[in-house]
């Protein structure tokens, strides 16, 4: 007997399922319910469709509904909804959006692929013509419609992961851009101070980044719009773009009586496996497992749904195939630079009171004496105990998504800062250096905790008290310190250490810092053998940029 | 009572070594030995240097004995050979190369760090002016100043790592190379249809190569040198760089009485210890254990000497730190093309009878969408039972470095080809595709496993008597098929395949192929549910095309 399966949503997870299915079951019936026109396009691709970086329009269509019926033999139905899910008579309530028809489709087993939606803040004038959401093709026909007939300056409104990459864009454009994010910081998922580096390079770039502000309002003008933020401050522009996070489309579910998160994710098992045992979902619109915090999250990534879709149709065709849930392994790239996330962030350990130390290293992505080395800082959060890494951030140039990558496999193994130091990866040099960026970062990680390297984080220091704050010795070279140092640091350079010692107090804790960690280590290293209370600033004076970067306030870019 | 550490050696292993002894014990009184004038040099970027890439010549100084000494209190003796341990004793026999005075040194424990030499082959003329090999800035300033005395041929003698780069760089300057390699393929840690990109880039290159052919003598002429190969041929060169291997310089080791390997590798335990318990030995002139195979083996890469130093500067000052034994991660560029590899080849595990099963797939480095996506061919060894993966490889452009450093450390962790699909890494499409090249990999070779996608190997079709060869069916377009296809097969598209079913035979094996393995694995199904008996041929035509171009006599370039 045929297994009859329903899909709901032809773009990622849903298409994969479709396609995973076939070519399980030759002989299934598979039907995919689309919305829109489209199925399986690329929507990672969008903002570059505005810029003109992916051109022409038919790049963006990664397959076409004759294609999968060709290929994989599937019913495809494009601009079709389905409105209801009889779970009981085991069939769904469908419209052609083409013709007004409705009608019933039973199914053995259903796949729920519906996606996310773009929230729409409860801003008046949010729903204004030149006011935009990034989702689909019709989107971003819309919105490169708007610059192509001239549009000269943007709002943003949301420094998430989109409007980053259309920041990008629309400059490439030569539209004046302004980024509004209501947070302290642009990239929510990343530590403020990784940021720093994207919000300069967005401000070097002409961007103008309001941050710790929202629009109050928006209004139509005779050139177009105006942005109204709360502090009164009024942007004008002739499209705004909404990129506010998105809300998983559960109407359908939720409506079915399937049970659903507390922020609207469809609750499924790890056979993603919704509260109906014939139901299945997957996507954006899934609640899913976080695997460093175990905790439920929403995660609306194209490479999870990919996957889900797959497992999905294994399960829902008989096969166990389990999810192991998400790591929020994550890329954006900012003018040819990069930053990249895997695991638990500083700040949801905090929120979770989840114990962790951390290391900043800020290696070149390869070896220095080879040209063309670009520099990075990479972050990795750990436990205190085990070592076993929770998290990892980085930014920079080339070779980020590799690094990141790399920890992204070692969360997954369950690795600790120690496997970090051992692992054995390719160095030539243009590649890599012998001790590559992740080896550094296990070899700070595990001298910290094997109480060989004692670091002391620059915001502790810098937060701490006068009457107790430590002495800071810079121990950088004379020409290092005048171009720039922490305040309130004495220069003795490392090199000179050993023979100056009797300059340093010993009725105080010295914090030792260098550039980037790696003189501040041996400093301190010296001042402790000499019976000094030291430790090394973590990451050094790169890191404490970072750091004074993320919490300054940045002018805003001529744009705004 | 302070320690007396003696490292004989101060490039990579030994340098480590003595930084890391410092940075653990601020009062070990450590000196460091060294035949050469420098310690810590870019031995990696030599190549290069010859190139004009890396310049000037003092980026190749990493640091400096007066550095050393300023950073690290290090007692750096450079020009100064260890010419006797005397173990009952504990010290060493020193000469001092600038005057000749030779004097014994004390110590409490000892790293002998003394590398590899490179082995010049018992070829009559192998000694003459303009015959080089490549170890150091002394070898690299006379091979470079060979170049820049106008030499317009160069003959290099094997088609390992350093040959290769040095073809290159000899290339960017203008000079005709020929490489001369005694086995049928380069690179031989690859398996030899993977070096056929290689093979082919150098050729376009104007590289000749000659393969499976070695010098017989090399003699002086009014115009520089001529090789005389086995076959007669001769080669005029101006500069011959001798690139057969390296031996472990364990004599030093061997007059000690330390025990040492069959093959000269100085022997050591997992704490890098010597059969003396005071003497310990790291980099290109030990043996080290094969993670893969738990096999003794050398491995002189610059990675894993630097950290044994840190590991045998651990263990001599009290501490206990392990190391886990190589796995082989190498990485080689060539003319903007990349070939990198991690753990076991296919022809290592057929040496040492270990069963395994292989996939090749042949991805974009990032979505295809996106412009300037770069092809890679990336094969991945594993073990047939539990699915473990034992090895990869991978050649091509842009990205090749991250995916096998993302296998590596999965080989690290004792992960499987499970694991592979399961694994979240970056994506956005500038850097990947949401199924990366590592999860399609995975994908592959899970559907293997689990029986879902019967695959053949192209070589055992190929290698096939007549009457027991499966008939073989493309199931690309028709342009495709005419294109290029492998010799005997039929067309039939795959989205026609459905509808053409009965003009296929009933009563022989099927070994369907599109371009990389997809639309053939679509194709298998299809078959085998229609009752054939059919297997897709893993990675398609252009892995036939890997193993058409690795056997096939290849001609020589303008060069030969």
């Amino acid at each position: 007997m045929t297994v009859k399966l329903v899909i709901v949503g032809g773009v990622a997870g849903g298409a994969s399922a479709a396609a995973r299915a076939r070519r399980i079951a030759e002989d299934a019936e598979i039907v995919v319910f689309e919305r829109g026109p489209d199925v399986s396009f690329a929507n990672c691709g969008l903002p570059y469709y505005v810029g003109g970086e992916i051109a022409p329009r038919e790049k963006l269509l990664v397959t076409t509904p004759e294609k999968l019926r060709a290929r994989f033999n599937l019913d495809v139905r494009t601009r079709t909804t389905v409105e209801a899910i009889d779970r009981a008579a085991k069939r769904v309530r469908v419209r052609d959006l083409a013709t007004g028809r409705a009608y019933d489709e039973p199914y053995d087993k259903l796949i729920l692929a519906p996606g996310a939606a773009p929230v729409r803040p409860a801003v008046p004038g949010i729903e204004l013509p030149g006011v935009f959401t990034l989702r689909n093709l019709q989107d971003v026909d819309r919105i490169k419609a708007t610059v192509d007939a001239g549009a000269k300056r943007a709002v943003l409104l949301g420094g998430g992961f989109i409007n980053i990459e259309l920041a990008e864009n629309l400059v490439r454009r030569g539209v004046a851009v302004s980024v509004v994010e209501r947070n302290n910081q642009v990239l929510t998922p990343f530590d403020p101070e990784m940021t720093t580096p994207i919000a300069e390079k967005l401000v070097e770039k002409g961007v103008a980044l309001v941050l710790g502000q929202s629009a109050a309002r928006v209004e139509a003008t005779a050139d177009g719009l105006v942005v109204t933020l709360r502090d009164g401050r009024q942007l004008p522009a002739q499209l705004v773009a909404v990129g506010a996070g998105v809300r998983p489309e559960s109407d359908l579910a939720v409506a079915a009586g399937l049970e659903v998160g507390p922020r609207g994710g469809i609750r499924v098992n790890e056979f993603l496996q919704t509260s109906d045992p014939d139901v299945y979902a997957v996507g954006d619109a899934i609640e899913v497992v976080d695997v460093v915090s175990g905790e439920a999250t929403q995660v609306p990534l194209a490479g999870p749904a990919n996957r889900q879709g797959r497992i999905a149709a294994d399960n829902a065709l008989g096969r166990r195939a389990t999810y192991r849930g998400t790591q929020g392994t994550a890329i954006v790239g900012f003018f040819d630079r990069t930053a990249a996330i895997t695991g638990a962030s500083e700040k949801a350990l905090r929120r979770a009171n989840r114990p962790f130390r951390k290391v900043y290293v800020h290696p070149a992505h390869h070896a220095g004496y080879y040209p063309g080395a670009e520099a990075m800082a990479l972050k990795v959060l750990f436990d205190p105990a085990s070592g076993a890494i929770l998290g990892a951030q980085g930014v920079g140039g080339a070779g980020v998504d590799k690094r990141i990558d790399v920890i992204a496999v070692a969360i997954q193994a369950g690795m600790t800062v120690y496997d970090l130091e051992e692992m054995e990866l390719c160095y030539a040099p243009q590649y890599g250096s012998a001790k590559d960026p992740v080896n550094m970062a296990g070899f700070v990680a595990g001298g910290l905790l094997r109480g060989d390297h004692p670091q002391v984080d620059v915001e502790v220091v810098l937060a701490a008290p006068d009457a107790d704050r430590p002495f800071l010795l810079d121990v950088r070279t004379p020409q290092e310190f005048a171009a720039g140092h922490i305040p309130g640091a004495v220069n003795v350079p490392v090199d000179d250490l050993r023979a100056r010692l009797g300059e340093l107090p010993r009725d105080r804790e010295i914090a030792a810092y260098c550039q980037v960690g790696q003189r501040g280590y041996v400093a301190t290293r010296i001042l402790r053998h000499a019976g000094f209370r030291a430790a090394n600033v973590g990451g050094g004076y790169k890191t404490y940029r970072l750091f004074a970067g993320a919490t300054t306030p940045r002018p805003a870019g001529p744009g705004g």
